[in-house]
């Protein structure tokens, strides 16, 4: 029997992509257990609520920790005392550098509330209304040196309707997200294979 | 009673999308009736199956009539003879001048075989697989100055699977297309109502 995955979720606000990882892992749909959850923002709401679920928490203050080297450099040291197999981003908003990235390469999820390639960056959901598509989604990818740019585990579309404001299409978009990052989770722990970009899931 | 639309349709091959759209005129499905099929391409396969449709044919050969402005100045007359209120693009592979853009500004669709903005250009669908996305798709557009690049009508998206090739997945886009450009014109007649980049249907 193999030891079960150790995953790692890094936020820096309230955390919703957090708890529906740590809630699928505690139910067990996720072969994994979630072993700390890491903020750059003492006061994040998600903090509270990883307590709450009983996950083990540690903040790295960015306003404390300069310069952003040093800030990723203790986050890794966080991580690996923790022994994380998979680190998730989930609304962690740190640009990373190489040090973060290349810790943790094919090993480090983002979810992004957009079907990259398309609208990469902040306000993702106001760029998609802005540009006017009729359908957007999220991405889970994995993490490389650009931003929100790596192979990409699943992807989910929703339809954009015409009264949509920011607030109602990043809702229909978000319950997307809290469907797909758990499923992604558990792709990476059954195995996933690059072939250039393309990922392709165990058999 | 309002006159029904005047539709002409614009090809360089084989015009599967002209036949959807033309069937759909016939059914009644759109309140407009397809005038001419136009192409670039003599030899065009498009041309015979518009002539087995009865529907009137034109061909504006590109190797003939040069440069390319006075090209799209000769397509331009050959629309206004048969006073089409819309042009539809069908796989019309030309770059289009200011001359064609301005003569049929909000009047003119185009349909491409990714979601837009990403993947524009030739060759979208190995240009999806490539990069590796989950969910890829179709757009049906107005045509502006830029490639693939107007205000959208209609998008829909199709799953991405690991085992796709470009023809499989071609195919699977392909359907939509047959879908959505019949509906994009049946909504431009309904009467589309432009918010900044942002298409709205008549209520």
């Amino acid at each position: 029997m193999s030891e079960r995955g150790r995953v790692g979720i890094l936020i820096s606000g309230r955390g919703s992509n957090m708890v529906s990882l740590v809630e699928a892992m505690r139910s067990g749909a996720i072969d994994a257990d979630p072993v700390v959850v890491l903020s750059n923002v003492p006061a994040a709401e998600g903090l509270r609520r990883a307590e709450e679920l009983g996950v083990a928490t540690e903040v790295v203050d960015h306003k404390k920790v300069k310069p952003r080297r040093a800030h990723d450099a203790a986050v890794v040291e966080t991580l690996q005392r923790y022994r994380v197999d998979l680190v998730c981003l989930a609304g962690y908003m740190r640009l990373l550098t190489p040090v973060m990235v290349d810790a943790f390469r094919h090993r480090m999820l983002n979810i992004h509330p957009s079907l990259l390639p398309a609208f990469p960056g902040l306000d993702a959901q106001r760029q998609a209304l802005e540009y006017g598509v009729k359908v957007a989604g999220c991405t889970v990818h994995f993490v490389d040196e650009e931003c929100d740019h790596g192979p990409i585990i699943l992807q989910a579309s929703v339809p954009v309707h015409d009264d949509d404001t920011e607030s109602s299409l990043s809702r229909r978009i978000l319950e997307q997200e809290h469907r797909i990052y758990p499923q992604a989770v558990s792709r990476f722990f059954a195995g996933v294979r690059l072939e250039g970009r393309r990922t392709h899931a165990a058999p």
